[in-house]
């Protein structure tokens, strides 16, 4: 018999990528030992506005430059999405991270669990984002500690 | 037998709430005699932030007050987007708007045309979100004019 | 072009039959005069448990007879379930409505948006359903004016 | 070629917490080496009830409270019912178990094979949910004789 | 508002097309004014045989000749299985009837209330197609008085 | 009791453009009165490739002017492909009809019943798109021919 | 890199269990060295009558008696048929094999690929069913030819 | 913790076999060492064509010769698009090549991300085809550097 706890779980980190968050909910997920597997979005912000004509020849229109680049980010990010067992999106104060929503909207009709990331200040703005989730955090390190809850707790 | 010109579309307007693009689109429809119904998210400002305590009792803290309220908007929202032929999303500069790409995705997910309504200068933030719809238009008309290029065109 | 007010909403009553939470809900609807089908269980608690073998022949145990019954019921049940935009489930103090939390179960899978009605004594013994609803209601007057609220506010 | 009998099973224990019943389903397949793998909602009742107040702040109000939890328990138990290849339900005389009950209908919505274990006491009060099982049992050691039967009987 | 005797409900008779049982149910459904539409795979035995070959022209092989047939049967019973709200399916002594068998299983994967009409001979070897069934009637008139029960008993 | 011949059947004409194959289809239809819904992609060569640069702005690039109306016409498409309860394709020997293959494609992954209607001469190439259709016609009329079979004939 | 010729499929043998057509099968995967796990329906006919009331308790009712084993039967089978990759169901002459066919209909609603396996003599008994499968073949050694041609032939 | 990187990706590819350029994509792969298994359809032409008469008996009619063969493809190629992550298309100056192009219609319909590969050439005739990709490269070394960023990029 398998024990439960060695299944694997994948949890996708969706939004802001100009703070570290993922690397401390990574710090808590390997300090708890917990059989996670972390998917992220590229974040790589140079790359992922430019890796559509670095590899697919240059565009003389922005939008178009842009869309070549944004093709190539949904191949990651749909697959990651759909094969995700939980969401996690993280808000912040200075970007209008369209995106995030955008991922959050992806899982809730997907029915995939979401924990959504999100400073107070931003409460009023995200609520309809927040009722599609099942949990608001304001730090990352709360994130790790839910998905310690969820995998490990027996 | 019957004309394909009598099937009815259902197309959902989300997103950018204090302009009043949806009256333009809806003249452009009527204008040309479409077969389409128009739906919408809440649209009163006021109504969506307080229908919840409104009918199911105050809340002390400002988070359950929006909580409440963003239920009663969800099932609305839900229902529209899940029956909806085609989703209409409308971005402006002024506002985050986090709702709109939040459907957006939540379309996108269930494979719904999605077309982008959205000034040049929200091209760049709104890349991924883009890259997801069969159009962006610039001007409430085009969304008629694309609805009866679609739809009513021999 | 059509009025979204026009658009027929089917809305499921499930739960408790022993007192009229069903009429007073269906008198706010045809008071608001808004355009919803209601639908519900077999309400008949004698039809409900002997419809199996009325129609079908006796059975010698009482857990055939009632299996019987309660595959006619799932006809109905599982039907309407599939059918609805919205699904209602009340709950009350005096009964175990295991039924009432199973029809619960089956729309959260289905990602149907759900209404609970609920007095505030089953709070506790019901918050894992509750978190799957979108609204907690306390008296049935309130679940027609969130459908009023969800359908025809402009 | 690999052996069927490699395959491994995922089976999820829903219901009642305040018995050892999982532990003898667990000796029965450990005696009998079979390949499964045993999963279960958060069985420590404290933790249940305050991991969402623990993890993400205090709520003054006991209805919020208990909403954070359970949208943490959610978290755990829908993506072990998606995973499920067999859910199990366990009821008893003395508790509502609406948990248990809403468990059992997100399995039948997903046709995912269900398993009632119940004394003959609540039979009529369950017969809708027995009608969409494929085996109702009265001991936990009939639910590793199924299991046995049904994965490795050649 | 409207009422829900007005939904109208599809229903599918598949099974063997030797007697005039669906008359059967379909009088009874007549006399009892239910909202019913009901449909049928072809009955006209030779029509089902030659069809293909009347329209697209002769084989040599016998193989092939019922292969074009059964490819314009397969038009009709899939569409009319997809839309059906519920599929009664007949089995009689004298015939191996796999169409009904086949469709029992279709219907079953779609997770569509399934009632099996058959004769008490034919109880053994159908105890897997009945299992799966949330009625086995004996008559048809049985058919129309589950009917009767489940759409229009309030 | 509504007879099944009054449910409406939707057809969607995919494929070739250059010839008068759908006006035969047509034809056929009517004399027969069949209950059925035609629908088709745009047939306007010139309209299909310049919608997009004549209604959201000209482009530089041939690629992206192709693109813009491509969008366009995927929203016809889509929506009418998801509808259909037939998806019937033509192809012919002068042209690649990628779009037509394309459609076949997506109507299979559906599991939507296909015809396809083609020249001998085109028989080994077409082989595995074949192979996902219940028929194989060669002229307009016999398109009609069926639709008749399946849908009217008692 | 991963090689694909190490990607394991999963083929569920259903059907006629009367003879040892599932071992000739086997036999020549094994001898290809094919990455094919074989599952099948319970063989043993007296476990699979009986297996309810051996481990349920007995029952009075021949008819109950059935209904039981065929549960059991019915989580192994459903299991089975939603994990396969390929559904190979065999007929033969002498038995009705209701089973076998439900298990073709099963599959075809899952869009699974289908192979039968079934003598001359029942062709014609067997055209709805063939024409929804992807081969009909004759012997057992066919079928393990069939998987060795799909999965292993560069 | 695992790590992202070791998630294996399947990827089909589809489309043209006159060319090695399968074994381009694979030397791209190889050399960066990314984790991804490749799969294609059927690439040795004549067991294509003759596979089915080969294992399951001559036919003297070319078309059922075809259709038998193209059913065996069907069992690798459906299966192989199910599983894909992503799905490859090659499309050529010389060929019609109507699998390529179901095959992309398939993976559309399956909201699986596309990428086509294709001269310049083809870019008129393909636009259809191309809106429902992600990226529309010329080389087979751009597919090897698309998937480099997909999957390994941090």
């Amino acid at each position: 018999m398998h024990d439960a706890d060695d299944d694997q779980w994948e949890v996708y980190l969706a939004g802001e990528i100009h703070s570290d968050w993922r690397e401390e909910v990574r710090r808590g997920i390997e300090e708890r030992g917990l059989p996670v597997t972390l998917t992220a979005p590229m974040t790589d912000h140079a790359a992922s506005d430019d890796c559509g004509v670095d590899i697919l020849g240059a565009e003389d229109s922005k939008f178009w430059h842009d869309h070549k680049g944004a093709g190539l980010n949904a191949i990651r990010t749909r697959t990651l999405l759909e094969r995700a067992d939980v969401v996690v999106v993280r808000f912040g104060e200075q970007y209008r991270q369209w995106n995030a929503a955008f991922d959050a909207g992806y899982a809730a009709a997907l029915n995939t669990p979401l924990i959504i990331l999100q400073p107070e200040s931003c409460d009023h703005a995200l609520k309809e984002v927040d009722r599609a989730a099942l949990a608001v955090a304001r730090e990352p390190g709360q994130v790790a500690e839910i998905l310690a809850y969820v995998i490990a707790k027996d």
